[in-house]
């Protein structure tokens, strides 16, 4: 790690103001506080400075004055990350590069279906453009209205579209970057299809950060759907909700685009705190699956494919009932359903949040055998149990007991929790980030749960391309 | 690099009997022989040893001992590369590991769409192993017969079904590697989502065996298609072809699952050298387009939408002909007539291959100009074009003109063909090898037109986890 005096970090903050211009070098506290406390209010960093450059050019510019005066950056999009992987450490010692003024849609090419957007465009203005030119960007989470698509890519972002079109990672085709040395590298390729060297575009997306900032991109677009169908269908179980999944992708195949599990506590929650969403279903079930079918066709045969598949689910006793979003607004009112659980958590209090991924056909198993676990450790815990279940990723939240104070349940119950989650995790051959990263709050799981030869790679990577610990220390791998 | 001493060699090929057991550890020159060639015949090596392990604990005692005595290692999996990347150099320094006995399917997981399985299983063999469980195995190529997963990994491969299901880097979830000091990794994880650190698992994928040796992997499979219907369509240009696979996406979206461009002069010289294979329409077309739809519903489905979108494209003028393959015979002689290309030009006599691609919408840009600075440069020169219009790979193969002699030819013009055609590439943002790789027919491209910072970055990685230079040396990035 660099020991940085604070008579370099003075000299690194004047430089920076005539590299960028002093305006976009934010110093003063009620200017800089928005940056260094992450989303979820978790942690509370210290910067000396932040930096909001305008061009890949300036962002190399620090990089470069990083490297002479050995300051620690901590690169920044949205500031919606779920893991503090973009808040600096408490010393004061590191700087936040803010990408948000990377802005600009450099182009968009509907023959290739690809557009070239820079770090600080926010992933709604992504979608939005390519709708505008009759193209789906599919990349679709909670933080769309705020998050960029540097960020997306820093983190590999999930969300609900993944089981049709991937994760951040699938959707990229290139990048541009600025090297821990302060050079650009313009990989900035549109390509399908290039076999020359080493992958260099995965190994910055996902790395949070650690290896270099990304500054551009290439992103894939895909053919606009003519028509997308929801629906809500009523289970008994995690298991029928997995056989349920298998026959969709058996009748769907390319068309299932949403597959969203949701525990009959999830909606009970939601009722509870936003009374206005109305549960569903006549009678409660204790499962509840969003579905959702993307048709280049028409609507027509989207609800013809859907039919004819929850008739088969529906015969075959899988499904316990079952109900068609009939319009637009009625399409939005399930996923809000959906995307309200999060909120009901919030009002609830604290809780205890796993954001893990088993292999799919392990889901049900895990799901049972960890429930009982916790309900044995841990009793009266309350399970909040929903996620993409057609990725294998659940968020397997805990919430207290029922009138138990939620501080002092984190207080007592958060680690053995974690603990437990984790190692049945584990024996799923399944993943403690399936979708957030690791950033700070995840650096101990990732040193406890990775292999001592994958942890020994990272970090000769890591050392290679970053010799002087320059790019968002004590992030990943620590 | 690192030099070894005959002394050094003999003790390692000592060892080796040790420790695979010396039928395994082939010396004889008639033993030895068809390692050391590369399929095209364009490279013939020699090797101290090869290796046939049959587990990946061998594999990775193999790699220890290389360590011990300073032994460069070339791993091969079905040795049926177009860039030379398996046959050794001829020094007889280095030795061949070949992968064929690691051939296990270890594992099929139908509800989590997976199947493990070791490096060196034919790739055929993973379709049928698929195909058995009601799956699709996507990857396919023309040396699927005897290729194997392992290879296909190294090189990244990409093929004909790349438009819809991505190159066998998007199909792979997890890999198991044997790392350049002959530890082992074991990331064969199943899942869709984790974000826990670098992504190792793209380094490896088409690094050509230059970082490590996959000794195996965990593959994603598809629902089967329910039907597949095949057509070809006659076009007057490559500008018409662009248009029609625009509307092909708008029609079919993720239905649409093959994509091929051949000119009129590769289909007649299909007819020169195969007269069994008819001309496929009455007229003579400019171009003619290869089509697949996958269907989950049914063929009639297939075939109504084919219909509906054949017809838009006739009334439009875009497509002057058409065909759809009225059963599977027909489907499978329409690809014979596209796999018999590169047959034919082979009878045809020596030519200057390419594999190259540019973003989709430069395609009939970059034939039109290529084509034109061809004919000015060597007039003559008939120019075989055909490949993947979908992902914007061609083979852009050049013939000697009619009546010459074309080792007089190749002699004459080779490496001023080469340099026309990789300058227009890059003047169109492509690539010089879309997926072939580099091996080491294209290390001397790779080094002219990779910038200056991608190559350092390469290097560092190369560095930082072979630092003693043993895997595949002179390979790549060299």
């Amino acid at each position: 790690m660099t020991q940085t005096t604070s008579t370099a970090r003075d000299a690194f903050v004047a430089a920076c103001r005539d590299a960028i211009g002093a305006a976009h070098v934010l110093t003063e506290p009620h200017d800089t506080a928005p940056f260094l406390t992450d989303w979820r209010r978790r942690y509370t960093g210290a910067a000396c400075a932040v930096l909001r450059p305008g061009t890949t050019q300036e962002v190399a510019a620090i990089v470069q004055l990083a490297n002479t005066h050995r300051v620690p950056l901590v690169p920044q999009g949205g500031n919606t990350g779920l893991a503090g992987g973009a808040t600096p450490d408490g010393s004061g010692a590191q700087a936040v590069v803010s990408l948000a003024r990377l802005n600009r849609i450099r182009a968009l090419d509907p023959l290739n279906n690809t557009i070239t957007v820079e770090a600080g465009v926010v992933l709604r203005q992504v979608q939005d453009h390519a709708r505008e030119a009759g193209r789906l960007f599919p990349l679709s989470l909670a933080a769309e209205g705020s998050c960029t698509i540097g960020g997306n890519l820093g983190t590999n972002a999930g969300g609900t579209g993944v089981l049709r079109y991937g994760n951040t990672r699938e959707l990229c085709l290139g990048l541009e970057v600025v090297t821990p040395q302060g050079e650009i590298w313009d990989g900035l390729r549109g390509l399908r299809k290039d076999n020359t060297g080493y992958d260099l575009r995965d190994l910055f997306i996902g790395a949070e950060g650690t290896l270099g900032i990304i500054t551009a991109a290439v992103m894939k677009l895909h053919p606009l759907p003519a028509a997308r169908v929801t629906a809500l269908a009523a289970l008994a179980s995690p298991h029928a909700a997995l056989d349920f999944l298998a026959l969709a992708h058996r009748c769907a195949g390319p068309l299932l685009t949403g597959f969203e599990l949701m525990s009959d506590f999830c909606l009970r929650l939601v009722g509870r705190h936003f009374p206005q969403m109305r549960y569903p279903f006549e009678q409660p079930h204790a499962q509840i699956v969003l579905l959702e079918l993307s048709d280049s066709e028409s609507e027509e045969h989207a609800r013809a494919l859907f039919e004819q598949m929850m008739e088969q689910a529906l015969e075959s006793g899988l499904v316990e009932d079952a109900v068609v979003a009939e319009n637009l607004a009625q399409s939005r009112a399930f996923w809000d359903l959906r995307e309200h659980i999060p909120l009901a958590q919030a009002e609830e209090g604290l809780n205890v949040k796993h954001d893990i991924a088993v292999p799919i056909s392990r889901v049900a198993t895990f799901i049972e055998e960890t429930d009982a676990e916790i309900a044995a450790a841990v009793p009266g815990a309350r399970m909040v149990t929903f996620g993409h279940l057609g990725d294998g990723n659940l968020h397997y939240n805990v919430q207290a007991p029922e009138g138990v104070d939620a501080r002092a349940f984190l207080a007592q119950f958060q680690a053995q929790l974690n603990r437990i989650v984790y190692e049945s995790v584990y024996r799923q051959g399944g993943t403690f980030s399936a979708e957030h990263g690791v950033g700070q709050l995840k650096v101990d799981e990732l040193k406890h749960y990775k292999s001592s030869v994958e942890l020994r790679l990272m970090r000769a990577i890591k050392a290679a391309l970053d010799p002087l610990g320059l790019m968002n220390p004590g992030k990943v791998a620590g």
